[in-house]
């Protein structure tokens, strides 16, 4: 498909050419940005729906704002393409989320316009506000401003924020941006109220705003002067939850009216002297009927046609690890009416969306609110109910010390499904799944599993299902199995035994979760070279093996495990044990492979892994050099 | 002090006994729970305002709900005691908070009456909404109540359960206890929202409640019913921030007047159909002089003279590490002025408050918000500040995915000043500091310290102050230094750098923190022995300090490394780099001694430590089991 003509983006190269573009220009250069959003994204893929919807949003920000010496700091920030557009950054969108390329999300080390980064929600009014306290204490820097959705608001974390934020009274702004739509459609009470303002008769006020206010208005927009007049009117009776926290109130305003936007806007601007709530409405996927149409589908995109909206298709020679967990998950819960499931605002990246389908009121979508998640888990595990807690690895750390505090100190036997384990490819560094197997597994009581393929996950949430002793977790990457066979029904696998998948003499590489291909295909090259190689699957990372480690050790050169997570996770734990135990000490050699000690960008998984040095050759490299560093093992006899 | 006469509470053996006394008989009963608490809390130490706060809520609750049963979850539980009393444990409370006695909080294997445990604040409504939820899907559980302070609803987490309560709509009950003040007088928006409530003319209303209210009354309670009317009759317009979120809401009720409480507990319980919050107003160490009027000071009380109330002090022979903390950050912000500092709800405890008397619009409380606090340091860091975030290595834990997501990933310096490191003592497993060390030094560009003692604290508030490459943490434990010169002004330490105490040849104890001292002993014990020992401080988990643990393992026939943390933590660093650079294989024995795989319940610090195996003994013992696995090495010449 050609490119669109863009003429008035064209003439844009940052956003200080905003500032001297009228009304009706302002609204034409929206109309490009989201013409050549269109365009970038159904070439790379990408948050496409989100975006859509600010579009005249972010004109209008940047019309009115002085970024980088205002702050914008865009909530979770996969909305923010058109920001990346008006900042510099147009001519590189094609390498959006790709290695090498733009992040899918805002950036400090990419642009002075990113004022703080994201990936995870609801933390930008927090940002915003450390900000403005900077500004209020010298440092050189302008306004704060804060854009977060309504599924990022409902946070816990931003409520934090706002009720500080209330409490100082600074100057800074949060633009609510109310599309009634996070990723899944929001639920909570805080959802129904944002509906209920939206549908309520009255706008909103902007406090002391109200007088003489169409004599702060500048020349360009008597048009919108009409309309603000009636924004800045207060409403009778009571003031909306924002107010009663605190926080001036303006809206709910029509997001993709560009004259509103900028009165409003330029209002704030000049009268704010306290914290502002500015309630937008917008609509995901906006001026592009397939993503209006079906925002949950079009929220993260892949490459698609233009014209007909069709999604190009990943090959799919294996089910994903996400669909077997969800369909074990359904075949479980038939036949146990105790398994329940919570998400926090993901039913369908979790799979749950299948247990939704079956049985509904079985299915607890929190909202973005993953500590209350374990917590409530927490408690239906200690009323008798077998909850599955199905949160991603990364978003997991959202809820630790309620994993610490709340579950395995008392022991309950909450079972956390935790998707997207290890490196995630295109959402890059800051979705990375790398820490949960380290800041699980030391925790007292916890049994800490990873899959290994896709049939071990099937019986991993069987046996997760039928563990009532304590806590359990199972982790399993993101995207596809490698087309293991998968049992009819999930099997109970013994807690703390691994496998033996290969049985050699000389080497042997202990791997937990889907590294174990990689050791497999590693063991092949090393055979190959006459060296004789034990595999094995520990399955756990706690309760370790010990039998099959202490054997592993007595009977082999080298050892060395593999696992797609950061430091302090099972190798440390092996290491510990092998030290306490005196197995460090018999000239058996122990290496251990982790990810790196670097965050890693965005890039497909297979890259990242081969960054982080985790491929197939670096476990080959890596267990010839511990054997060279034994060469009087190395001789003993396959 | 004479035991004081209890004659009501000598007839209750548990909750049941309640259930046939008038209320002139429970207002009885809650003046002598009164005494006994202050007369057991005075000879073990322990929460004495927070527990008088709540005794008359406490008989009430007991008198109107049937635990174990009904599922009483209080929020952070600090209030326990008279809960405590009347649920069997009376004879046990000279045990309090004391090796192998009655836990400071709610415990679920003390207790059936426990529902829950806590320590942590915040967590009672997601918990008591998993209760209510195991009810409606078959479990045998009756009611669930959640009690929460003021303080504790401010935070993010009870936030996300009211929300999610208020759209799931079932009924439960959620006691706002409003004494105005946590530990420290309440901060944030909320806290100011609610003393409105209380000020504010219109008593609460509780729906569908209004109409026929007396009928549904018990007899014994006529007096407190006309009351009751003129409290569920709503106040017109507009309702509640609770009702916003979906709550039925009624108060302000007088929580020490047991008419009230019976009443509106009673229908309540007669009548709710959906999540009912009951605002209770509270006086914080009601009822006993000293504690009423210095209500900060007697949150946690030692043991205290009852008709003076005068505390006993602690012997006191060196300064606190929490003192040092505070006044060196006062001495290094007298410098800077871009030093500020942020607590969460704990100015006293983390010794901010010294800053807070110099500096008060520099430090920041931001209530009991630990997400917030983290990410709002970011911004400052972000801004060009330089922020200390003062935080409980526990309650850092709640921080968590912040400091990963928002903090590390951005090389963001904020400075993580990590107060009660390391067993804790009376605050028993819930409050442990066992985690941080872990879940820091796997982040990717963090830099974590550990004071050894309160000399090095001082250089590190100083090399902290001065970092501005990306954020740092030092962590340093509860109580008192070990009586080290104090510098006069802190120095700027190397960064990754450790030190050498003393330097041996045979035997090298490679410490974290303060197990520095129980080295130093162990290393007498063993030069008494004929072995000589080097004996090294790390300073530094990361960056580690390669060049001196190369050294050590170079140069010694066993490297034993200590720390007052989990696994996976320093130790486990070392063993990777170890394993990582092959140096495992060169036939130096290593040993990491970590705490156990276990929780450890209250008891002296010594105790604790003693039973995590951690004392000096222990390290002899270590180092010599070591050095006996490597008896080559060993006959080496010191």
């Amino acid at each position: 498909m050609d490119k669109p003509l863009t003429p008035t983006l064209d003439r844009v190269a940052g956003p200080a050419d905003l500032k001297g573009l009228s009304q009706g220009e302002l609204t034409q250069l929206a109309k490009d940005v989201r013409h050549e959003v269109i365009s970038s994204v159904s070439q790379t893929g990408g948050h496409l729906g989100s975006s859509l919807g600010v579009v005249e949003l972010t004109v209008a920000l940047h019309a009115v704002f002085n970024t980088p010496f205002d702050k914008l700091v865009w909530d979770v920030s996969h909305q923010c393409y058109p920001h990346k557009i008006l900042t510099g950054r147009r001519d590189r969108m094609h390498t959006l989320r790709q290695g090498g390329g733009l992040a899918g999300f805002c950036k400090r080390t990419e642009s002075e316009h990113d004022a703080f980064g994201a990936g995870h929600s609801s933390t930008s009014i927090s940002a915003a506000l450390g900000f403005a306290m900077g500004r209020d204490m010298g440092q050189p820097t302008g306004d704060a401003i804060a854009v977060i959705g309504d599924g990022s608001i409902s946070a816990g974390m931003a409520y934090e924020a706002l009720n500080h934020a209330g409490h100082l009274g600074k100057r800074m702004f949060v633009i609510l941006n109310d599309n009634e739509m996070s990723i899944a459609p929001p639920v909570g009470a805080m959802s129904k109220y944002l509906s209920g303002l939206y549908a309520g008769t009255p706008l909103g006020k902007l406090k002391d705003m109200a007088e003489d206010f169409e004599s702060a208005l500048p020349g360009p927009i008597r048009e919108g002067a009409r309309r603000a007049r009636q924004l800045v009117t207060g409403f009778p009776g009571g003031g909306t939850l924002f107010e009663e926290l605190g926080f001036d109130y303006i809206g709910p305003i029509d997001g993709h009216d560009m004259g509103q936007l900028l009165t409003v806007l330029r209002a704030a601007r000049a009268r704010a002297s306290g914290p502002v709530l500015i309630h937008v409405c917008t609509v995901k996927g906006k001026g592009y009927k397939p993503a209006e149409t079906a925002a949950d589908k079009y929220h993260g995109v892949s490459k698609f046609d233009v014209s007909s909206g069709a999604q190009k298709k990943s090959k799919g020679n294996a089910p994903s690890y996400t669909s077997v967990f969800g369909k074990t998950l359904v075949e479980e819960a038939a036949r146990d009416s105790r398994i329940v499931a919570i998400t926090a605002a993901m039913p369908s990246g979790t799979g749950l969306d299948m247990m939704q389908d079956r049985f509904p009121r079985r299915v607890f979508d929190v909202g973005i609110a993953e500590q209350h998640a374990v917590t409530f888990a927490g408690g239906m595990a200690a009323a008798g109910l077998r909850p599955f807690c199905a949160i991603y690895s990364t978003f997991l750390q959202r809820g630790y010390d309620q994993i610490v505090h709340d579950v395995a100190l008392q022991g309950l036997p909450v079972r956390f499904a935790i998707d997207r384990a290890g490196l995630v490819g295109a959402d890059g560094s800051t979705h990375a799944g790398a820490f949960d197997v380290a800041f699980l597994s030391n925790l007292p009581g916890m049994v800490v599993m990873a899959a290994g393929d896709e049939a071990e996950l099937k019986d991993m949430v069987a046996t997760a299902a039928a563990f009532d002793e304590g806590p359990i977790a199972f982790r399993y990457p993101r995207g596809e199995g490698v087309g293991a066979e998968l049992p009819e029904r999930g099997r109970l696998l013994e807690i703390g035994k691994g496998r033996v998948i290969r049985e050699g003499s000389q080497l042997a590489l202990l791997t937990l979760g889907p590294a174990l291909g990689d050791a497999l295909k590693a063991a092949e090259e090393l055979e190959a070279r006459g060296i004789s190689v034990t595999v094995a699957d520990a399955r756990f990372a706690k309760p370790m093996d010990t039998d099959l480690i202490g054997q592993l050790v007595d009977n082999h050169a080298a050892v060395v495990t593999v696992e797609h997570g950061a430091e302090g996770g099972f190798g440390a734990l092996v290491l510990h044990w092998l030290a306490r135990t005196g197995r460090l000490d018999r000239g058996c050699a122990i290496r251990t492979m982790t990810l790196p000690d670097t965050f890693i960008e965005q890039a497909s998984p297979a890259e990242m892994y081969a960054e982080a040095k985790l491929t197939a050759r670096d476990i080959a490299d890596t267990a010839l050099t511990a054997l060279g560093v034994a060469p009087g093992h190395f001789a003993k006899p396959a």
